[in-house]
C-alpha cells in the first residue's frame, strides 16, 4: 500500500519552485526572487501545517548573511510568494557558490524539517542586469535516501 | 587553524564537474556525458585515495536503472573522465526528475562516502537532440551542514 501511494506520487509529478536571479555589476548586488511554488500536494505536508522556503548561498563567508527564510505559507496547489533576498558579492565570488532552496516546516518539537529541496549551481550566473526567471524541480527528502540503499 | 584553512579553501574556489546532456525524442533516450572535473584539490581527498563520480536520476522508478558509477579516478587538478550514461524515458517523465551528481570515495571500512555534489533540476531539458554542455559547481558535504547550525 505504501509503495503504491509512492508510485502515485511520482506519477503525479514533483513540486516546483519558480525563482528569478539578477546580478547588478555596479553595486555588486545579487538578488534572488522567490516567486511561487506549484504542485505543493507532492510535498505531503499535513493540511494543518504551514511551510516556508529557506534559501542558503553556500559555502558561506562569515561576514556575509547567507541564510534567508520566507514568511509562513499555507499549503495550496499553487502558492504565490513574491519575496526578495539580496546579497552583496563580487561576480567572481558568486560564480563559486551554490544556492540551496529548501521547503521546510517546523515540527511539533520545534525543529526545522526539510520536506524537499533544489540545489542550483551559480557557476553561470550572468552579469546581464536582466532578471532571469526559471522553474526548478524540488526533490523530496524521501527520495534522497534512495541512493544510499543501492 | 582549522577555520583559516577552511577560509583558504573557500577562497581558492570550488571543484566543478563538466556534464553534457542530450535527449533523443525518437528513441526517448536521455544521455548524460560525464566529461571532466576541475579544481579537485578543493575536494580535500587524501593523496593515496581514488574517487569516482556517482550519478542518480531521482525520484527513481523501480523498472528503470537510475544509478551509475564511473571507474575509479586518480585525483589530479583536472581529471578527464569521458564516460556516458543513458536511460530510456519519456520527455514529460524526464522533466519531473532531478539529477544528483556526487564525487565519492570508498572509506577504509568499505563504505561509500560523498565528498561533494551537485544537484540539477531536469525541468528544462530540451528536446533539441544537440548535446548541451555545462560546468556545475560542486558543493562540499562539509558546507551542507553549515545550514543546520544557523
Amino acid at each position: 500500500l505504501l509503495l503504491s501511494s509512492y508510485e502515485d506520487r511520482s506519477a503525479s509529478g514533483c513540486s516546483q519552485v519558480q525563482l528569478g536571479f539578477r546580478y547588478e555589476s555596479r553595486e555588486q548586488r545579487f538578488t534572488i526572487y522567490i516567486m511561487q511554488l506549484s504542485n505543493c500536494s507532492a510535498l505531503c505536508l499535513p493540511a494543518d501545517q504551514n511551510m516556508y522556503v529557506r534559501l542558503a548561498v553556500l559555502p558561506s563567508v562569515r561576514a556575509t548573511r547567507c541564510l534567508f527564510r520566507t514568511r509562513g505559507l499555507h499549503p495550496q496547489d499553487v502558492v504565490v510568494i513574491n519575496e526578495v533576498f539580496g546579497l552583496q558579492m563580487s561576480h567572481s565570488a558568486l560564480r563559486q557558490k551554490t544556492l540551496r532552496v529548501d521547503i521546510c516546516n517546523t515540527s511539533k518539537s520545534g525543529h526545522e524539517e526539510c520536506l524537499a529541496g533544489s540545489q542550483i549551481s551559480l557557476a553561470d550566473v550572468s552579469c546581464s542586469e536582466e532578471r532571469c526567471t526559471k522553474w526548478y524541480n524540488l526533490l523530496s527528502r524521501l527520495h534522497m535516501s534512495e541512493i544510499s540503499n543501492k
